[in-house]
């Protein structure tokens, strides 16, 4: 209630201002703050950028805020362009931060901050070092170009986050991801208040972390792609460093193929076992009625909770199709013997044990929903893979849940859909107060059958900063054009953070130019998007060896291109006299039969072949569509031949696992001139 | 004559191979390697390159050879989206090496080595594990698309430097230069076998490296920017392991501004001293005569020799405009008293005092031309900025030389130019062989008046590509079209090895275009290049603390567009029945009025503001351009107005301090067409 009313307070001042600033500054032009804050409140005045810009720091002194201001001049510099110094400078900004970071972050910091922005100077207030890393974090997004080099506006803005698990999960495990990809991807997550690094570390297809006490898991469970036990710590501290928790995840029974290949009798089943090289659902399981397997989970857990500091512990728990189970003997007397009635209480019966087993450790066990049960202790926290009514199911059952169901990053979903998924959703509108507050947030989840090293930035980024926001801001935060406009200015303060999801892609069309321009190639690959949800790969045979450099690897997440003409085609179809939309759908067209004409040489490359027929679907969609807003100009009715309406129909399925996104968008334009 | 024999042999295995080969192979693609090796054949068939490929040592083993590999499979894995294992793969490439490495790489290495590639494998051979390491470079650079993947194809490759100093100078003191980005030009620098980091550290705008026994260097010298003594030996130990050796430069008694701010008495003028802000040559000089002078550079040298373990140690020593020396009594009276005639005198006395100093160090001293001085030590590497006359005179003295002029990769020169320049020039072409051996190469120099950490590889790379070509291929190779043809390949290897000079334009057009689209920007750009030698800076007062964010930073050095557009007008003017050449230039005149229609939106960002004249300029350029061409088909004379010709006029004139480089092909049309 004092904060509403110093709000208040603010306003006026800033109205005030506003009334005796000169005219241009009368027009407040947008923000482009993602996630966007609590509360802001824009003053006037602003706060000049330059060489010289120093930070200083009042209050709790705590190394963690020096290395993060030492950053912070890295990327303003990266960002404008300034050789900004690093001794000597004018103080510009002054944090105050009333006590130090603890040994690492934890899920009950207070994230919150204040900060206040004046033409000689800002502030930023906060409870913490992590509330004052997001401070900084808003602080770097708030600079913007004036007409005499870079500003920050002045403002007042009070912050904090909505949810306090805000994660991305990184499978390493169907495809091996560099040490410093993570360490890239935890800076962009910084930037946008991300606070857990969900890291997927054992799968079918690799376990990927050294065990001294187990050699064999990452010697003969991983092609020699494995973090060592250095590497590990390293990049736990550089997470702490930037805020942000380590949630490993070592899934068990199922999905441990890879464990099997260095300790066969580990399984229900017979060996001798392979690390995985395709992707879905394996038989192999771990053998819940062996005590030798309990000694041997519990020498593991023992190693890895030490490793990794977070408090919550992550065993996976999914996807155990129960086979081998039903065909082990042993396994069969055992649920018989102990009156159990499916293969789940036996899951359950495994789950309690190593939960016991890491309580004894001080960590809380997360998993997938599939761990639901019954026997269950309390304190496990849920991970919802399978949904909103399943997440809000096991907080009314009192168990603490977090939501990843909408939230998968390799369904290759435009932004705005996972945008509109709200942890909190309607299923857990009907739950008590208590209850709700055990929905804890969310985590974008980038599974990496699809990706490597090299274009898993392009996957994350930029849509995660969308879902960022849906953790972070207040509900009501929902405009969708809003978003993707600051979604695009985001964009770039990622890649000055250091994801490579704008610069990969010029390097993956020199790859596919092979030597050949790339110039028209660009504008070609702009208007597409690789296929949705599961539907890659079902046309050949793949293995996790093959190569991922086709048009499919290269191609943007989301074709902004394809968004923008859409928005055309609406507007000219709702107003045949928007001359404005009608000129830009002309241009755009013809633009494309440029690039068809100019991407020819480039096409001989042989990464490029199975992209012909893409070309030729781009020509005629922009016949099609020149046609069709002719018709529509002149009242013609258009009316394609069948072989042309067949052209229609290819242009709109995938080629090469991609979707040439403009089809949908002419095929309108073609229906509506066709009435 | 041995190895002649055996190459004569090779070529009969080759042709016969060829003969039985399917037609397709029969015509042998030119190869992309750059630079050129001494001696390759083509075999017929080839290497299958997937992502099983593995690296073995034979012979010597060397720990960095297994990082090399490392890194190896690393690149591979980058060039080819494969996602290559790091254990229990298939040997493709065996490395036997004669002898481990010494403890870093000398100026007297044998960097020859063999490669034989065949269908099942690949034997790389070297006396030493730095001719392994260009072996693996080769070998990379020879991985190409095929069909079914990728390949390398049957060969066999001689090969050994041309001279054994291939340097590239960094300047981390007019702007400072972060230790990764000093890091990733080195991974460049080895992937084209330069081998020589010339680090240049302290300047008037900066001493960058941490002195513990006089840390006011670093403390009031460098505005906080400077390497620990830690990063400077995790540099070193990082060059060392690619085969590069790190001489540093202490520039002195001149261009020593910034030891003055802390140590003002070394002066032989009055203090207080300031850091440099703005280029050119200062007066600032440290006293020859005085003794406690001496015993502060002795001392400095003897913590820096420490540092740097090389056996080269460079002290600069030019551009000493003696002005203070003049004005100061004491120097007067000292050099009448000892008999100089000159301040040229009085500097090789400082000289050879400091050349003491390094030789009781076992350092060679070399320096700038100034230095030579018939007082000076016989085994004094001379570093020529004059010219291959001043270089030739020193060998033809005794001294040992090295060549930079020529090389001055801030002068934005084309490749070509650069390419042009021997080190071995006429001038020493009349020397005596022995005299002749003294030359021992030359060094690229990148002064950073007009860059920074942001910018510098795109000066670097990949001009010096072609550079280091010169220093390694046989003098013969000289053909600039297929060096032109090479350098595109190399680029996207070079981008591979981690440079940014591909990525980082991307990035700088997103920061110019402030949020509006770059596409048609990067078009406009595209035609650019940044005014030639000292031409920058001219027209505005300049300081070192101001951003380096202009289009004149994201503008290429070389602008492939305009080259290629040149070409097609000489090849039309030359036949006008070249419809191809024709047609290739009326569609790019065309373009680029797409390009000046595409862009306005974009142009009322604040950095874009001085680029307005420049866009009416190519606007300009392509209507005089396709009149031309229709004047020139039609047999039209062609008479541009006074205002048009002014406008040409305008168009070939720097704006913004780039140049557009398509004007004056532009105007080689329209004067053909007024003739």
């Amino acid at each position: 209630m004092v904060v509403e009313r110093r709000m208040a307070a603010w306003i006026v001042v800033a109205v005030s201002l506003f009334a005796s600033a000169p005219a241009r500054a009368q027009a407040v032009a947008p923000h482009s703050l993602m996630p966007v804050p609590a509360r802001v409140v824009f003053e006037g005045g602003s706060l000049p950028i330059d060489a010289t810009f120093a930070v200083a720091f009042e209050g709790a002194r705590d190394p963690m805020l020096a290395r993060a201001a030492e950053r912070m001049l890295l990327r303003i510099t990266k960002l404008t362009g300034l050789p900004i110094v690093r001794s000597g400078g004018t103080v510009r900004l002054t944090v105050r931060c009333a006590k130090p970071a603890s040994h690492v972050p934890s899920a009950t910091d207070d994230e919150s901050y204040t900060l206040k922005v004046g033409a000689s100077g800002a502030t930023l207030i906060a409870p913490t070092p992590y509330g004052a890393l997001h401070g900084m974090e808003t602080f770097i997004q708030l600079i913007e170009q004036g007409p005499n080099g870079y500003v920050v506006r002045g403002a007042t803005i009070q912050d904090q986050p909505r949810f306090p698990w805000r994660g991305v999960l990184i499978d390493a495990c169907r495809h091996w991801v560099l040490p410093d990809v993570i360490k890239r991807n935890l800076d962009a997550m910084a930037a946008v208040k991300l606070n857990v690094l969900h890291w997927h570390l054992s799968e079918d297809q690799g376990f990927r972390v050294e065990s001294k006490v187990y050699p064999l898991l990452h010697e003969r469970g991983s092609d020699g792609l494995y973090y060592t036990q250095e590497q590990v710590r390293d990049v736990v501290r550089y997470a702490a460093d930037r805020g942000i928790r380590v949630v490993p995840e070592f899934d068990m029974p199922g999905h441990t193929g890879s464990w099997l290949v260095g300790y066969p009798w580990l399984s229900s089943g017979k060996g001798p076992f392979e690390i995985g090289r395709v992707w879905g659902v394996y038989d192999p399981v771990i053998d819940p009625t062996n005590e030798k397997v309990y000694a041997f989970v519990e020498r593991l857990i023992g190693e890895m909770t030490a490793l990794f500091p977070d408090a919550y512990f992550h065993i996976g728990g999914d996807e155990v199709n129960g086979k081998q189970w039903d065909a082990s003997p042993a396994v069969v007397a055992f649920r018989k013997q102990r009156g159990m009635k499916t293969n789940e209480d036996l899951q359950a019966y495994f789950n309690t044990r190593v939960s016991g087993m890491l309580a004894r450790r001080g960590k809380v066990m997360v998993g997938w929903d599939e761990i639901l049960h019954q026997d269950l202790p309390k304190n496990t926290v849920v991970h919802s893979w399978r949904g909103q009514k399943s997440l809000a199911d096991a907080a009314s059952q009192g168990y603490q849940g977090i939501l990843s169901n909408g939230y998968y990053l390799d369904y290759i979903w435009p932004a705005s859909q996972h945008y509109a998924v709200d942890p909190m959703g309607k299923d857990a509108a009907g739950l008590p107060a208590e209850a709700q507050k055990r929905i804890l947030g969310g985590e974008a989840c980038m599974w990496s059958e699809w990706v490597t090293a090299e274009t898993i930035d392009s996957r994350i980024w930029p849509r995660t900063a969308a879902i960022a926001e849906r953790y972070w801001s207040p509900a009501t935060v929902t405009d969708v054009p809003d978003m993707y406009r600051r979604l695009g200015a985001v964009s770039r303060h990622l890649d000055a953070a250091g994801v490579t999801h704008r610069s990969g892609y010029t390097a993956m069309l020199d790859r596919l130019a092979n030597g050949g321009s790339t110039e028209a190639l660009r504008g070609i690959v702009d208007l597409v998007e690789p296929v949705k949800n599961y539907n890659r790969g079902r046309r050949a045979k793949f293995t996790s060896q093959m190569a991922l450099n086709r048009i499919v690897d290269a191609a943007r997440a989301e074709s902004d291109e394809a968004r923008g003409f859409g928005q055309l085609v609406d507007r000219f179809l709702a107003s045949r006299a928007d001359k404005d939309a009608r000129d830009a759908i002309v241009a755009a067209l013809t633009r494309w039969q440029v690039l068809v004409r100019d991407v020819q040489p480039a096409m001989g490359a042989p990464l490029l072949q199975e992209a012909v027929p893409l070309v030729h679907s781009v020509a005629a969609l922009s016949g099609f569509g020149l046609r069709a807003v002719e018709a529509l100009e002149k009242k013609w009715r258009l009316a394609l031949t069948a072989e042309e309406t067949e052209a229609m129909t290819r242009a709109s399925a995938p080629v090469a696992d991609v979707l040439l996104m403009v089809a949908p968008h002419v095929k309108k334009l073609v229906d509506a001139a066709g009435k």
